[in-house]
């Protein structure tokens, strides 16, 4: 293993040549952004942050984080509008994206390098306005805990396998681990093989509390973050999990392929094939798939990317109620024009009849309205073996499309925020519709493809 | 209600011209059967039992039995072979039916009136050594609760409406309410009206200690009868519940029937309709039918339909297993010739596809075995949302009918006493099939033919 690490190692460490023009560039819009904070504020700092800063960057995937540290008195909107108009200034001639996280900020790629301006209030530890206050104290304490350059590289170690294996990142769509989260790790375990090897233990739930605030506590700790799956206790905030983004998921899929590589250790774990699949082949192996296409304008990933899980769900906890056997699920988009949701279902059409099960007999009140309510409607009625009222009842819907149509009409089933989108246009088809629709196919791919894709080392492939 | 029971009163209670010819025959098999016993043995009592000697037989429906006692000194073999004679020579002339209790004994038919003469051992109360050694027993502490002529006619009342309900009978095929039992309920409650009134108030587990044997000890008593839904201990003997052929289903349509008729007291509780159906338009409202049929011989009620309940069982579960979703089930039989066990599903084809659950990513062992199995089976297999390994696997078999061919393959599933039948001749079929077998098409009836007739009152009809 460790010939692998080291041949990796060469490919991902930044040389001399590349620090030396992204160096070029930090100063360079370091300077501009602070020219351009001297006409509007008095009191300001440029920060750089990111991995830049850090020395953790992915050779040839360096962004630059420039944040523009603006003081505390300036109200939200004020401070909105003046960290725009600097970072407008500071990029002039470059094409700006506007970006959201909590507050707007503008990007621009300058020599292929993507370049942040981030407007943030500096402010004292603890003391944090929006959650990009605390940033700056973030890097500090992994710069002075990663003095060292070869456990620098551990850290891009960890990122390339991350983003190997496709658990890197939090954003919504990957619910994975952060850079910063990359980082803590490699400073709890010292290594990556050390993190892998720990990993692997990891039981149910994982708690990592570097700066012991809890003190073991593990009771408070749960009680703070009873959901999340890994814990990992902020060393600037003991409110924040660090990890809080990280799914069950994502946190299996990591611990897994940990366990595959150290078994047997391949490059392809960083560098994985692409998989080319042939739909039709793959399908075979498949239940059937239904999807239900939204068309929309532009949407921020962040907002729509979990409304569309939050319908996904709903809608499928609907069908199962309806009698339907639900194999898999998961929305996908483009953030741009349209989105996704695939459901593959045991079956896309259900038998009429089904089992309802009734009261006790001893239950006469339950008793009469059961009664009164199937008897009605002709269905046949019986007490059964274990003394309970049955009855068969008729289901009036025996289609899976059918069924989406018909909740989707209930309306409050769709979250607030994808009303507008539903409204414009919604298709529910097959496989058949499915694949004469090109611009989904790519999603029907992703949908179709295992991301675990180490598991094929135990057997064959898949 | 007073009315009606009078009216039913009317009818049931046998007049004083049958009372006359009951006694008559009683009287002249009595000294037959003291003749013949005469012949073979020196110790002999006969004696009469039943519900002629209580005087709560319904009229038109007496039956007559004799209980030949003999000495417990006689040893089995020889108590079977003289007993056996001694019933012959007192009913000869007369033809006649072995029968099996825990002993053989013999019936015949004497101007209509069935005549049975059991032979039984004259014991001492508790030293019995076969069951049927009790029944002098319940006899005359029935005789002795009883002495009331209305209190016997309460009896009359219950046993009407038992059998009108058709929850009366221990018989394997109703798993209902004895005569002794009813007596019994009759002793406890006072009336048929006041038992009505108790019984719809019974509870998840009903304990009646008439003689107060167990001191209010529900504990000890629910210990010792841990599955009967209704307990009755038997006053002459507190090991045995009187109850204990009493099944769930058969106490919850008692329960049931009681509260409707409480409320709607009708002379059809008593005399029920006989129901048509038409079969064609009665399948409408089923799922899917399927059958099998068994050929065999002769064969012995108690012994056959509880092997033929539990094969029924068995198929049910092992179905489920494979993912059919079974309503409905029954086993019929004619104890002469051929047995069908009927079996309702939703749908008797099911999808190919199927979600399989397999272990967390935590552990390791789990997860290996997993992978390996359904990896090499080229299954669909990644770690869901849950942080558990899924698979998408592919039945083999989709259709109930094969389904059931295959279970009865495996061959232990089939209780031993079925093993001969089955050899001989099965037949697995649908519908289509069943419609055909004019033979099986009464049975068929009663499976789709609902007996809880009452439930009618609630709305329209069922």
């Amino acid at each position: 293993m460790e010939d692998l690490l080291k041949q990796i190692l060469k490919d991902i460490v930044p040389n001399e040549n590349e620090r030396k023009k992204i160096k070029e560039i930090v100063q360079r819009f370091k300077k501009k952004t602070e020219e351009a904070a001297s006409h509007y504020v008095k009191e300001y700092e440029v920060f750089l942050g990111g991995s830049v800063r850090k020395d953790t960057w992915i050779s040839g995937e360096a962004d630059i984080d420039l944040f523009l540290l603006l003081s505390p008195t300036l109200p939200r909107e004020e401070f909105r509008r003046i960290g725009l108009k600097i970072a407008e200034e500071a990029l002039k001639g470059y094409k700006k994206i506007k970006r959201f996280a909590e507050h707007p900020y503008l990007e621009a790629y300058v020599d292929g390098i993507r370049v942040s301006i981030v407007p943030a209030y500096k402010t004292s530890k603890g003391k944090w306005i929006s959650s990009v206050d605390r940033t700056p104290f973030h890097v500090k304490y992994v710069e002075s805990n990663l003095r060292d350059e070869n456990a620098r590289n551990q850290v891009r170690l960890l990122k390339k396998f991350m983003k190997g294996i496709g658990t890197y990142g939090a954003e919504v769509t990957v619910k994975g681990f952060s850079g910063y989260l990359c980082e803590l790790l490699i400073i709890k375990y010292g290594t990556f093989k050390s993190l892998l090897k720990n990993a692997v233990k990891w039981k149910e739930r994982t708690i990592i509390d570097l700066e012991n605030y809890y003190k073991g506590d593990l009771e408070t700790i749960i009680r703070v973050f009873p959901r999340d799956p890994l814990i990992v206790i902020d060393p600037v905030d003991p409110s924040r999990n660090v990890a809080a983004a990280v799914s069950k998921r994502t946190l299996g899929r990591f611990v897994s392929a940990c366990r595959s590589f150290l078994k047997n250790p391949s490059k392809c774990f960083f560098y994985p094939e692409k998989r080319e699949i042939k739909i039709e082949d793959e399908v075979k192996r498949h239940g059937k798939i239904i999807f239900l296409l939204l068309k929309h304008g532009r949407m921020v990933e962040d907002i729509l990317y979990p409304q569309l899980e939050r319908l996904s769900r709903k809608l499928v906890r609907r069908l199962e109620e309806m009698g339907f056997n639900i194999l898999r699920w998961r929305p996908f988009s483009d953030f741009k024009s349209k989105s996704v949701i695939f459901i593959e279902l045991e079956s896309d059409i259900i038998s009429e009849n089904y089992l309802h099960l009734g009261p006790s007999f001893f239950n006469e009140f339950h008793e009469e309205s059961f009664l009164k309510k199937n008897l009605s409607k002709g269905f046949f009625v019986w007490i059964d073996e274990d003394g309970k009222w049955k009855a068969i009842k008729r289901r009036k819907i025996t289609n899976a499309k059918e069924a989406i149509k018909s909740v989707l009409k209930e309306g409050k089933i769709i979250p607030h925020g994808l009303k507008e989108a539903l409204k414009a246009e919604i298709f529910i088809g097959g496989m058949e519709e499915l694949m004469k629709r090109r611009g989904l196919l790519k999603f029907l791919k992703d949908f179709l493809t295992i991301r675990e894709f180490w598991i094929g080392t135990y057997e064959g492939s898949n």
